[in-house]
């Protein structure tokens, strides 16, 4: 399997250990100006985007790891609910979601950990309920590049504020020029 | 000036402060395999970007704002060398990278702190060799734009390295779908 020669669980696990920390780095203190800005209707704030990646956690990675092991191919995944943050993040405050964040990111990699998973279980299967046949190491892969969509989507909302602050120089800054693929 | 809305010095620095704990958060200790990656030929892995976010912090930003407040029009800007990193990175380690990073960060924004700007400062002008005038908060919110160019683009670039491992979920993946902005 072709996608198998880059995979590795310890680089993947590399990634995923750090974004609680970068998230924070970034985000933890801001003025609010920042963290409840967006893009314009309909679209993500850093507040949003923290609120998303505690759903993921809650949901959609570890939950999928287990009926990829329990149920194989038998039983799809739970469709992934994008808006459920909304509700969920109401009355919070940044620093709460980045606490519940990092909490359940730790939890869920010390499960990962505790599966002991080898390399012959990296190509077990599952059914998603629209991609269709998909293997344990592409899930755990797509939690990783997961992680970085949204580290590229939260770098690309702050910079949107400050598009007009910038003057001329808009034209060398390509976090500018970027339309935006992590929609909404 | 309109762009003075949004602009304000004390949010620029939230920003510009938070950069050097981000990029240790995110880089800091990752196998070699994700720090060396790039895009393909003539790209940029997350090592060079390190090494030219150095080369701003040494040349780029803090003599701009000196040449502003010391000979506003009347003296351009020096060109900034985009390939200067090649030359001063060779030999280091990325953890000796991130370490000079930070610290220029911290001296250059200590420097710009004891500037003392007032509201009226940041209306005074420059004159960049190729952009022609600006002004010094078109400058320091460039400065801060800039940092989250290079936070996209290191997730970009980190991203494309498991492009083929997360299989049909690439389609749902943003960070995948970025076509590179921040070239090379």
């Amino acid at each position: 399997m072709a996608h198998l020669r880059e995979f590795s669980l310890a680089e993947a696990i590399a990634v995923l250990t750090r974004t609680p920390t970068t998230v924070n780095a970034l985000l933890r203190g801001l003025p609010n100006a920042w963290v409840r800005t967006n893009e314009g209707k309909d679209t993500w704030s850093a507040f949003d985007i923290i609120g998303h990646l505690i759903v993921g956690e809650r949901t959609d990675w570890m939950p999928r790891v287990r009926i990829i092991l329990e149920n194989g191919e038998a039983r799809p995944f739970d469709p992934f609910d994008r808006f459920a943050q909304v509700k969920e993040s109401q009355g919070k405050s940044l620093e709460q979601l980045l606490d519940d964040f990092t909490r359940l990111r730790m939890e869920n990699l010390a499960a990962l950990q505790a599966l002991n998973l080898q390399q012959e279980d990296l190509t077990r299967r599952g059914k998603h309920p629209a991609l269709g046949v998909v293997t344990l190491a592409q899930l755990v892969a797509t939690w990783a590049v997961h992680d970085l969509t949204h580290v590229h989507q939260l770098s690309r909302v702050m910079a949107h504020r400050y598009r007009d602050a910038v003057g001329p120089w808009s034209a060398y800054l390509g976090v500018l020029q970027c339309g935006g693929h992590s929609a909404p």
